[in-house]
C-alpha cells in the first residue's frame, strides 16, 4: 500500500479540507495517508469525522510556511510542517508528498531535502490542462522563470514520460510553445531548443502556439516558468470568465432559466472536463522524489485527487523512467 | 467623411468576405471605403452586390501578400494589394487601413511606408480582449518577440490612450504581465520596466498574471510579443475547447437538447461576449498611420468592426495623443 505524506496546514481554506480530501483519498484508493499537522490542529479535525485509524496517521510540527513567504525565508524554517513533510518523505516514512502550500517554497525546501534526479539541471512544475485529446502536459508551469534550451529538452522528456505512463497517451506528441510556427518565429531559446529536440528519439513537432494546448495538437507543451505561468493563469481567468458570462446568460430571462434547469446537467459536466480540480496537482517532477503540489484554492475534492497523482506517480515509477531517459546520449 | 482603405486580399475566406464587410461598413458607419483589389476580383465582387458607389471605390493592384510570405519577402512585392493600400494611405487617399493578412508583412511594410510616430521605438499590435470590465487592451499581441523595458513603458502610454479614448476607460489602469506579483517574480525585462513605469504618471499597477487579464483589475496589460502572443492565443483555444465541451454536453440527451433551446439566445449572447470578431481587429499601433489587422479567419462582420476600429482610431486622434504623451519627460 503507498503511503502519502499530506502537509495539512498548506491551502487557503485551512487544514479541514485538507483533512477531508486526505480521508476521502485514503478511502477511495485504498492509500495511507499521514496528515502533518502544526499543533493540534489536525487532531481537533479528526476529532469531528469518522475514518479508518490504521490508513491515517498524525505528525506534528511546530509552524507552516505562509503563502507569503519567500522561498528563502520558508527554507529557513526547519520546523514548518511542509518541511516535517519533506524530511519524513527523506526518511522513508512515505512515498510521496502533497502540499496545497506555497510553490515556490515547496520547491525550495524540496530541492534542499530530496535534491534532483541525476540528468535534472532543474525541476519543474508539471500542470495537466484539459485539452480535446483528453489532457495536454504542460511544463514548466511557474518554477524557473528563466530557462536554458537543455532544461527545455529535460522538461520534454519528463513531460513525454509523464503523458505516456499516467495519461496513456502512446508516443506522446510534443512542442516548444512560441509566438508562431514559422521559420523566424520563437525566441532564441525556444529556436535553439526546437534544435536540440529534433535531434532527440522524441515524437517531436517543433514549436506550437497557445491554442495547441487545448487543441490536441500536441500531447507536452514546454516553455520556461514564465511563459507556462502566463498561458495556465490566463487559462484561470478566461475560464472564470466564461463561467460568469453564462450565469449571467442563464439569469437573463425565466425562459433561460428554465432552459438552464432541464441542462444543468449537462453543463456541469462540460465544467468538469474544464476543472482543474480533477487533475487535481501539480508534480514537482525532477525532484528526487513524489512531490504534489495542489491549488492553494483547492477544494477536499481537489486534495483527493492530489493524493491519486501522488500515488499513480509512485506506482508508475514516473521517476525510475526519467532517470533512465536522462541517461541515454540524447538526453 | 473619412475614408478607410481596406486590402480586399487578405483574409483566408477570400475577397467575397472583405467586400460584405466593407459594404456594411460603409452602410452602417458612414464609411467611405477604398477596396484594394487583385486584378478583378473585387469588381467580380461587386457586381453582385446593391451598394452606395459614392461610398465604395476600388484601387487594382498585381499580386497580393500570402499569410506564409516572410515580412522581408513581403516588403520585395511592390505590387500587392497590401502594399498599393499602403502607399495609397501614405499619399492621403485614405484616413486609415485594414487588412486581413499576414501581420508581419503588414508591420514591414507598414514601418517601410509610413515609419514610426515620434517617440516610438516599436509599433506594436494592440488587442482588445474580452474582461469583466468591459475591456482589456493587450499589447504587444505579437509583433516584437523581443522588447527592452522602454519599449514596454511606451506600450503602457500607448494602451492608457487607447483604453481611455476608445474604450472609455478614465484613469486606466496598467499592469505589466508576469509570472506573480511577489518580490522576486518577474524576468529581468519585466522588473526593469515595472521600475520605469513607476516613475511615470501613469496608473500604474504593477506587475499582474494572466488571470488579470480577463478580470477586470487592469484595463491596460503590457508585455513582449512572445509573451502577449501565447496569451492571446492560449484564450483562442481555451474558448473554443469551453464552446466544443458546451456543444456536446447539449447533445448528450433530450432533456439537454430541450433546455439549450430555451436559453440559446442567452448563451449566444454571453458567446458573443467572448467574440473577438466583435473587437473586430488590432491597431498596429505607434505606426505614423492608422492601420488595423482583422484575424485572417475574420468573417464579414469582423472586417465591418476593423474598418470602424479604424475609423475610431482616426476620429479620436489617437495617434495625436500618443504623440504628445511620448514627447513628456517621463515618455
Amino acid at each position: 500500500m503507498r503511503r502519502i505524506i499530506v502537509d495539512a496546514m498548506g491551502g487557503d481554506h485551512g487544514p479541514g479540507v485538507v483533512v477531508d480530501g486526505a480521508l476521502q483519498a485514503a478511502e477511495e484508493y485504498g492509500v495511507e495517508v499521514t496528515l502533518v499537522s502544526q499543533s493540534d490542529a489536525v487532531e481537533s479535525e479528526l476529532s469531528r469525522r469518522k475514518f479508518n485509524p490504521s490508513a491515517v496517521s498524525v505528525l506534528t510540527a511546530d509552524g507552516a510556511v505562509d503563502m507569503h513567504d519567500s522561498p528563502s525565508r520558508a527554507l529557513k524554517r526547519k520546523d514548518s510542517s511542509m518541511r516535517v513533510a519533506f524530511d519524513r518523505l527523506k526518511a522513508g516514512e512515505g512515498d510521496g508528498l502533497v502540499s496545497a502550500g506555497n510553490s515556490g517554497a515547496m520547491m525550495a525546501i524540496g530541492m534542499f531535502v530530496l535534491g534532483r534526479l541525476p540528468g535534472v539541471d532543474r525541476p519543474a512544475i508539471l500542470t495537466v490542462t484539459p485539452s480535446l485529446s483528453g489532457g495536454t502536459v504542460l511544463l514548466d508551469g511557474g518554477a524557473n522563470t528563466d530557462c536554458k534550451p537543455r532544461q527545455l529538452v529535460q522538461f520534454a522528456h519528463m513531460g513525454a514520460i509523464y503523458a505516456e505512463k499516467i495519461l496513456g497517451h502512446a508516443n506522446p506528441r510534443v512542442g516548444v510553445l512560441s509566438n508562431g510556427e514559422e521559420d523566424g518565429k520563437g525566441n532564441e531559446l525556444t529556436r535553439e531548443a526546437v534544435r536540440e529536440l529534433h535531434a532527440t528519439e522524441l515524437n517531436f513537432m517543433g514549436h506550437v502556439e497557445g491554442r495547441d494546448i487545448t487543441n490536441g495538437r500536441v500531447n507536452v507543451v514546454v516553455c520556461d516558468g514564465f511563459t507556462g505561468n502566463v498561458a495556465l493563469k490566463t487559462m484561470e481567468g478566461l475560464g472564470q470568465f466564461v463561467s460568469s458570462a453564462l450565469k449571467g446568460a442563464f439569469r437573463s430571462s425565466l425562459l433561460s432559466r428554465l432552459g438552464y434547469l432541464l441542462c444543468r446537467g449537462a453543463i456541469r459536466s462540460a465544467y468538469d472536463r474544464l476543472d482543474y480540480a480533477r487533475y487535481g496537482g501539480a508534480p514537482l517532477i525532477g525532484l528526487n522524489g513524489v512531490a504534489v503540489v495542489a491549488h492553494g484554492g483547492s477544494s477536499a475534492e481537489a486534495i483527493k485527487n492530489a493524493v491519486r497523482v501522488a500515488g499513480e506517480a509512485v506506482s508508475q515509477d514516473i521517476n525510475g523512467y526519467i532517470v533512465s531517459a536522462l541517461d541515454k546520449p540524447d538526453g
